[in-house]
């Protein structure tokens, strides 16, 4: 029963191993629900406006809701939480390493989603499957800052290991083997970016993906990557 | 006199560009002062030993401080907040950029040191100028969670970057251009690692720093990076 409930919360995107954080449910409009044992929890979906979000952000968010309407784009939901069968099928293929205590668990909060709305990373993700697209509307909060009035690089890697992962993890559990970032300028604290991931290429097991981050109109670029991802496979665990 | 007080404030790795957040005071062994105005200011150093810290990384703790005994290594106090004339130096260097409001500048955090004792970044730093090496003990806490039980690897990207740069800034100011990074294995959370970052080679304004993290016994590696820091010059902004 858990498996088979999971299975439906894993859908889109669902499972991309250590980065996880935006997990879509069965469906696209409503609350996800997570079995455990007899309890039933609902989960918060992070990914929709709240009172800290910009003026940009939310315009943005508007033309990408638009753009669902015909089914081309999907808004990808995100959680504080993750599902515990995704873990297992994770430590089954890194075998030899050690979780965490069961009563340390209860405190674990994703790490995109472990600031209160408004202080850390807000984001929404969009997914286009026909064109392997994943766009990032993010606004970095105050709790972010590198430099007074900046956003932190770490912060910045954060959301384009991300948000290029979403590109390349569409149904598939994987794990992120190379992030490469070239810095172009500093991001201004509280600013909206527009984070471009692209699945440009699949070989085997590897997956490519091209990123870069922009300004709302697009004029500045701050930031472009590639990435490698790995899809898992338990008859190949890494031991 | 801020100027001067600052100057002060400013020695080995005081001015790292947009990844900062870690700037020794004066003298090792007390709190550092800050001045604005006519008002002083006392900031918490972060950089010691805290109840959340785990057995594994006071110990090791207490082995690096063996070794800043005769001078060869020294420990980086770390902040929550940063000086205003860095983020000056940094404005006029991209001087298109817009900085945030005077009013939203209070609630800001450094990002690494933005999260209550134990539920984040837990670190100090180490740093050896005759070899050009720092090392970074670090303790992942819950609120850095990837998959449940393991660390973000947005946040294991945050710390070699600021490891990396700690290596390549001291007394410059630089800002990260390109950091690359295999990750090898998932950490998990709660536990300890060690940052190994070196500066290898500089040429002009270039300076190129390579990075390793590991188990603390040595026998696991988790990832491995390289990364490009960037003086920079006033006399040659980027626009």
């Amino acid at each position: 029963m858990l498996r088979s409930c999971l299975a439906r919360l894993r859908t889109l995107g669902a499972l991309r191993g250590p980065r996880g954080g935006a997990r879509p449910p069965a469906t696209d409009t409503g609350p996800a629900l997570r079995l455990l044992s007899s309890e039933e929890v609902i989960l918060k979906d992070y990914s929709v406006p709240n009172p800290s979000w910009s003026k940009d952000l939310r315009l943005l968010y508007d033309q990408y809701m638009k753009k669902c309407e015909d089914g081309s784009w999907k808004r990808l939901p995100s959680y504080r939480d993750v599902a515990v069968q995704e873990t297992e099928d994770f430590k089954n293929f890194f075998h030899d390493s050690k979780l965490i205590k069961e009563e340390q668990m209860p405190q674990a909060r994703v790490f995109i989603r472990s600031y209160e709305d408004g202080l850390g990373f807000e984001f929404v993700m969009f997914h286009n499957d026909v064109e392997k697209k994943t766009v990032c509307l993010f606004q970095g909060g105050p709790y972010l800052q590198g430099l007074s009035g900046w956003l932190h690089g770490g912060a910045m890697a954060t959301m384009i290991d991300i948000t290029s992962g979403m590109a390349a993890s569409i149904g598939e559990r994987i794990v992120t083997a190379n992030l490469n970032i070239d810095f172009k300028r500093p991001v201004p604290l509280y600013s909206v970016v527009v984070i471009n991931s692209q699945l440009y290429k699949a070989e085997g097991r590897k997956l490519f993906v091209s990123c870069d981050v922009r300004s709302v109109d697009g004029k500045t670029l701050y930031a472009e990557a590639t990435s490698l991802f790995v899809k898992l496979d338990p008859e190949k665990s890494s031991t």
